[in-house]
């Protein structure tokens, strides 16, 4: 089963999670200067760091706004970066945060699980309750996996997500609990479940209460680097194990930055995947 | 400013929402029988539907899940059907329920209020909080809308949405209230905010409780038909005043069904629209 797929790939490559939440600003002036699309130049860029870091990298994520923003030509790279990060024998989740019920969700589904857009593990958001999740259910059991929001690395997650119920739980402490739940009916090989958890490094504290809820759970973690998370925070919890990969965007897919604007920017970025994957490593 | 466009579109052409929630079994015979590709055939239902239904429908909104699905040539039907919508000088809904923060959320401002897919407004869930709506503030300004989830129609929305707080409030209307107060700085001259709110029409007794926590807010409200809420329940949100559009997508796009296959569906689909306004305006 997928999430099984994903804790095999962190054991062989490590848990760095490459983002590519390419922008036209982080190409480098070589690719810049091409007479092509903008999309066939995120292409482009994307494709050189997936040949790269493919070492390096547990996985790979594609934040899809990234290429919405860019139309058609945008959708087109989009649909280009999965195949090709598929191609290459590893693995894709894609960043939509999509939430939405029953035929509406059946069709992103079938959006993001087949077809052009076709990923590994895609990120959902979950206020809707379990009719936002269980129509992805059929994709499960074939091995697909999804990561619901659950405490999110913002500083606004405090709007909704820390309110305190009735009990003294807090909301996002509820939501750990059902999506474990719901999860529990596609544990895998490892013990993760293919419903995994968004849940932001920025809370340590918050994220062992959070590990304790939800012990079948895979995380994708964002929050290191640029929003302050470290690799001593990361060793923190996987005290017990990896258990989740840690993303990492712009302090990666922008490291040539200052460095190099030619075709070798693409050396940058596995040098800094490498740097990051010390930096968890060392610790465990 | 944006929601005063809409309001004065329902003025004129009454309430109801046409929800281009477009999928292959809906299209009459002599469409499916096309030597076209699925999306083409798919523009070409929707840009029918939309010069029948243009004097009775206050508004379109297109669920970009139905696209998604079918990749890029669903994408290519998508953004036409959004430019058709708004090329006939109607206001058009992007029902994309995205929710993501800061830069990310730029980038699908960027991506839906302009270029190929630029919408009149678009739906957003703010489980991340206030990072995942001050990024379309620029384009609220600049007269673009957005609509935030508070209450949906589907029966698991009380998963979450329903939790009680601490102090008694439940969790979706501590939502309102929020939402409410981000609107505050974009009501325009009918009264209402530039930023809505979707609020189902499933639960009567919740909505009068929601409109009394949002006073500037309109709303697109979900539920009409195929989710059980009638025109009666609508005169009871709309007893001082119209506030909101009410979306039907399957109950009218799929009205031709059992009676014609042929070119003339779009007429089954207007009567359908105008039976449905006057379901509402009876009780107006």
């Amino acid at each position: 089963m997928s999430m099984d797929a994903l804790f095999n790939s962190v054991k062989t490559h490590g848990p760095v999670c490459v983002g590519l939440d390419t922008q036209e600003g982080f190409l480098p002036a070589y690719l810049q200067e091409k007479d092509w699309s903008l999309g066939e130049k995120l292409f482009e860029f994307n494709r050189k760091i997936v040949d790269a870091t493919a070492d390096n990298a547990g996985c790979y994520k594609v934040q899809v706004a990234c290429y919405e923003a860019l139309g058609l030509d945008g959708m087109t790279a989009y649909a280009k970066t999965l195949q090709y990060v598929r191609s290459k024998g590893k693995l894709v989740i894609a960043d939509i945060k999509r939430g939405d019920i029953s035929s509406t969700a059946k069709q992103y589904a079938r959006g993001h699980f087949t077809g052009d857009f076709e990923a590994d593990f895609i990120t959902v958001n979950g206020y809707m309750g379990e009719d936002a999740v269980s129509p992805y259910y059929d994709y499960l059991k074939a091995g697909k996996g999804m990561f619901l929001l659950v405490k999110t690395s913002n500083p606004s997650s405090k709007d909704f997500q820390d309110l305190p119920l009735e009990g003294g739980e807090l909301l996002y402490q509820q939501v750990a609990k059902k999506v474990s739940q719901w999860g529990e009916a596609f544990v895998g090989e490892s013990g993760f479940s293919n419903i995994g958890a968004v849940v932001g490094l920025t809370y340590p504290a918050e994220f062992q209460i959070i590990k304790s809820l939800m012990p079948h759970t895979f995380f994708l973690i964002p929050g290191y680097g640029a929003q302050g998370g470290t690799g001593k925070d990361i060793a923190q919890v996987f005290h017990d194990g990896i258990c989740g990969v840690v993303n990492s965007s712009r302090g990666l897919i922008t490291a040539h930055k200052g460095k190099t604007e030619g075709e070798d920017f693409d050396q940058c970025v596995n040098q800094a995947v490498i740097t990051m994957k010390e930096d968890i490593l060392q610790w465990l």
